[in-house]
């Protein structure tokens, strides 16, 4: 719907005077002309001008069944009316949460049968490692605290979330753990740009964690954090057999292997979830958000394998068992519900399949931009994907490949395409309802953009 | 609604199965019998077995409005048929999300103008410690990042957040940070148990605060966090002008002061905020959630002053002005929705004069029971108040103690009253709605349960 000017005006004002956004550009902190999104509808947004856009980025990769669907809504409306909230804790339990619970295991791989509910993704995040010391801890082990991390790798923005994403250029003026958390290299392989074969790749990955486990101690490591796709750090993808390789080192440590699918799961990759199906393991802990309410509703959860709940059940303290972790918002009943009609939707309506189907799609026409000579890179996987830009000879978020990128957005949005530049990369996650129609759509419009911020680089704009 | 026997066997048998509760009590994982809360009415609720209970605790001090209000659950659907979410990231924004900054920075005291969403209390005391860090390491202090806050407070279950919290209770197998989080002694002072005056109070918990900042030293401490009043502590109330007189030390010393009003904000103490109408001070971030939505969606929001807004875009990198910090669903366009229309139900059924009227005559009331031997005090302040058990002789949460309170509790909810145990105390924080004639219930119900425990530990039953 377009707002009146003064409404709009007035909008754009609160926000720059009263919002210090997520991510927020400090430097323009007061004076900021946010963009305001009014209206969404499928997989389209519509600013507060009017002006409607294909959402290229999926809300932030976590759009499913798209904008405005009748069922996601009836049911958050459904159960607002029955029974809105409780607290969850101790032996309290709501019905949304013990329907979600029962549903979120039968999708989940092996054993994965327990769910721990939290708000988002960092709280899962934070919960699955607290989890691990907790694991350990009980069983007399605990010096076993260090955790493993990818470098380029986004876990969250918490403190200890923050400290195991692993992106040189969101480490700003906060602090971070760097005594018990550490990065390994990044296990990135792009076969379109790289000197060495795949196998040599996994190798060298595979001997890197096996020198870092020795070197800080494996009696000392609890867990090994891992994305399947490192999503935020630029859709990169691991060597074929790398999450397995590092499953097995993990085992042959006693280490907990965390499976981050807060992007992956839910559809994205063509599978509820992506770490069985897709990268042949079932790991001992499976954190989850995003997706799974599409982004309808905050929440958040963390998967755990029956071996390791049990475990929990026998080491516990009888003079002190409680688990002392969890939210006020854990499993709310609202977002519960909304999660098990998203579900039902993707069942009913063959998402998984249908993104199965037009995923290859996706990347073969994204594939297509790489003749640019400004495009250094197209990877993806089904609809999680990414447009990397850059000043030919020119490596990294450079801040000459950070302004190019930001031309290629500009002039996606002036056609109708939101696809939000993260440093250097056109980050695409669109719903997972699009058609290739739609997707023809996106990859003309980045064309035309791509042609032009080209010529613009030529004629000296950057 | 009362769920056929089938259907509440099979969901409380899922529940057992799949779920790990928040604060799960880990001896009984996968045999808990958990209650079922499967309707949600005005300050009341009913389990799947069809009995109805008065609400003692708000959900979790967190229902303003009652359940079921028509006014919050319209302004959810209409938001969500709207625009249900987009990024928040960087410079977009929401309807929602700027109009309840703005409302935010009119409600909150001083100049706490600027609003940074988060998900829930957790997410938002992590992002206030984490904006003093950058706060300081921007103006080259990066050396100042230790914390001090309070033993017996509560401040969330992240990495952090735990580390924060005082309660040694809670304090389990998990790793808690301690090299640079530093606790000062619990503040609590109850009139009704203490040998020495107020004053004499007040002066040795500045001097034991003062000699912890000379200790730690000055140049290295951050901020210091505090509730108003120590909720989940025990609702432990210090002594008149300490607020005030942390917050001068914290001036003294360049320490920022932020108040966790996770609890005590929106209503609870029969204001929006407590910090500056009932405490006196304003302090330099401020954390909120709960009561901002009624409970009905999760949300939390750190509110910065402007002199600490502005000292960051001062300070800010040029190179890299990015504020690394915030969530997927911070500020969520429906439960921002739902929180302004939160708010306008306040502001127009004056919840807050309402509070201010019956706050009084629930707390009168309440000290009446302090005459069964087995009250060991009676706390409170407006709706927010504890009743702490105890076996005569026997002080703190020893496992008497609490076998004692499990006990009250079970005769209240036999009788039709939640006041759910934490350890040795029964905590009461009912929805603000609440009438004398339904006050006059729960004291009621109370004072029956109070006289048959204590003839059980008479007659020897613990």
């Amino acid at each position: 719907m377009r707002q009146s000017p003064q409404r709009r005006i007035s909008l754009v004002a609160k926000d720059a005077r009263h919002i210090l956004h997520p991510w927020a550009d400090l430097t323009s902190l007061g004076r900021q002309n946010s963009l305001v999104i009014s209206e969404a509808d499928g997989i389209r947004v519509t600013d507060s001008q009017g002006k409607t856009y294909l959402d290229g980025i999926g809300g932030m990769w976590c759009i499913t069944v798209g904008y405005r669907h009748r069922d996601l809504i009836a049911a958050m409306r459904a159960q607002a009316e029955t029974m809105v909230y409780f607290t969850p804790f101790g032996n309290v339990t709501s019905e949304p949460a013990s329907q979600l619970a029962s549903l979120l295991s039968e999708l989940s791989p092996g054993d994965l049968n327990r769910v721990h509910f939290t708000t988002c993704g960092s709280t899962a995040v934070e919960s699955a490692v607290r989890i691990a010391h907790y694991y350990f801890s009980c069983r007399g082990q605990r010096q076993k605290r260090h955790v493993l991390a990818q470098t380029n790798a986004y876990h969250g923005s918490t403190y200890l979330a923050a400290s195991l994403s692993g992106k040189a250029v969101d480490r700003t003026h906060f602090h971070y753990e760097g005594g018990w958390v550490h990065h390994l290299e990044s296990p990135a392989f792009d076969p379109d740009n790289s000197t060495v074969s795949a196998a040599e790749r996994l190798d060298h990955l595979i001997a890197g964690m096996e020198r870092a486990i020795a070197r800080i101690g494996p009696e000392q490591i609890a867990c090994f954090v891992a994305e399947p796709i490192l999503a935020s750090g630029g859709v990169l993808i691991p060597p074929p057999g790398y999450h397995q390789a590092a499953l097995d080192l993990c085992r042959q440590h006693d280490i907990l292997y965390i499976s981050d699918e807060v992007v992956s799961a839910f559809g994205r990759l063509g599978h509820f979830f992506a770490s069985e199906t897709r990268f042949g393991i079932v790991p001992d802990l499976l954190v989850t958000a995003k997706g799974i309410t599409s982004g309808y509703q905050p929440l958040g959860a963390v998967l755990l394998s029956d071996r390791i709940a049990d475990a929990l059940v026998e080491a516990a303290d009888p003079a002190k068992p409680v688990l002392s972790n969890g939210f006020t918002y854990s499993g709310h009943p609202v977002a519960c519900a909304t999660a098990i009609a998203n579900i039902a939707v993707m069942q009913r309506e063959k998402i998984c399949e249908h993104v199965r189907d037009v995923g290859p799609y996706f990347l073969e026409r994204l594939r297509g931009l790489r003749n640019w000579s400004i495009v250094a890179a197209v990877r993806g996987d089904h609809l999680m994907a990414c447009v990397e830009c850059h000043v030919p000879g020119e490596t990294g978020p450079t801040p000459r490949n950070q302004a190019l990128a930001r031309a290629v957005d500009a002039y996606c949005a002036r056609s109708g395409l939101l696809v939000r530049p993260y440093e250097n990369l056109c980050i695409l996650s669109p719903a997972l309802i699009i058609v290739k129609e739609e997707i023809d759509q996106i990859v003309a419009i980045l064309d035309d953009a791509l042609a032009r911020a080209e010529r613009d680089l030529w004629a000296g704009a950057f």
